[in-house]
């Protein structure tokens, strides 16, 4: 099963990240959690959020960069359901050997990442803060899918992206467990 | 004005950052505000903190590493003050010119930050995403306080490090202005 954790502040206003997961309806085994959606107060069920990451082989944690970053309410589920003794530390393997996907939209184009940029540095360099935290808890850190200029897409721009979506996430899906379960 | 931004989620837990915040005590101008006691339901009072920033030369951002960055109410904290026409963007002027500084604490020693360590990377790489934020704000960026292995710090060690943060934060209070205001 591949588990979408998606964090977006405002569902009803996201464009691209709508389309991108529109891209995945029919596809076989995806399960997508919308946080925002499910926990408005900041109050995560850790538990319902562990259940799904155990019968997960691929997570991808899917958001538009707020800030350099994830949003705020995905940093709290880090914190809260990846806990000492289930995601790290001893006996924490929970997810160990599960991939790790991540999928942003930014507001900038390739342009404003630069290090004489809008933004001052590559896009990759805002990266290690999410691959370390899924590397930390055991899983192999895949190359991420990052859609820049989303605002600026027009419909077969988008249309394209989640395309190339689907087809990573299908690809993905295939692969073999990295362990046996 | 320094204001200390101040984001523990369990302030009462704390070893070192209390040390640390305990060393600032009776330094000329200095305001702390602890977010995490402001705002124990997420609900940040975004003008509050606005008028708190207005008044300051420099902004501390202090906190333990939470995987990798910020905690989470910060990251929020982030989202709902520094906004569009304020921060940034057209008429987004209020931080210019002032200085931020990041101090943190964290769990794991130099060796752990290292390519070949526990966390895969030098500490200073997963500094932009803060150090970006800060900038992008039009603040200029001075060198962090970073405590490494907060936790096996003993109460000298703890004592040293304070003194050394109070007498950058009475460093930093006698720089001039960046920009006339």
């Amino acid at each position: 099963m591949i588990l979408v954790v998606f964090a977006h502040p405002y569902p009803d206003r996201s464009s691209a990240n709508r389309v991108l997961l529109g891209g995945l309806e029919g596809v076989h085994g995806v399960e997508v959690r919308s946080l925002y959606d499910l926990y408005p107060d900041f109050n995560i069920d850790a538990a319902a959020e562990r259940w799904a990451l155990e019968r997960a082989s691929v997570v991808v944690w899917q958001h538009p960069i707020y800030w350099y970053s994830m949003p705020a309410l995905l940093k709290l589920w880090f914190e809260k359901v990846l806990t000492f003794g289930w995601a790290w530390g001893p006996g924490g393997d929970a997810l160990r050997g599960k991939r790790c996907l991540w999928a942003v939209t930014t507001g900038g184009d390739e342009n404003d990442y630069q290090p004489d940029g809008l933004h001052g540095h590559v896009f990759g360099a805002f990266a290690p803060v999410m691959e370390q935290t899924a590397r930390f808890c055991g899983m192999e850190w895949v190359e991420p899918v990052v859609v820049h200029e989303a605002r600026q897409l027009d419909s077969d721009g988008l249309a394209a992206w989640a395309a190339a979506y689907r087809a990573r996430l299908v690809e993905l899906s295939r692969w073999e467990p990295l362990l046996d379960a």
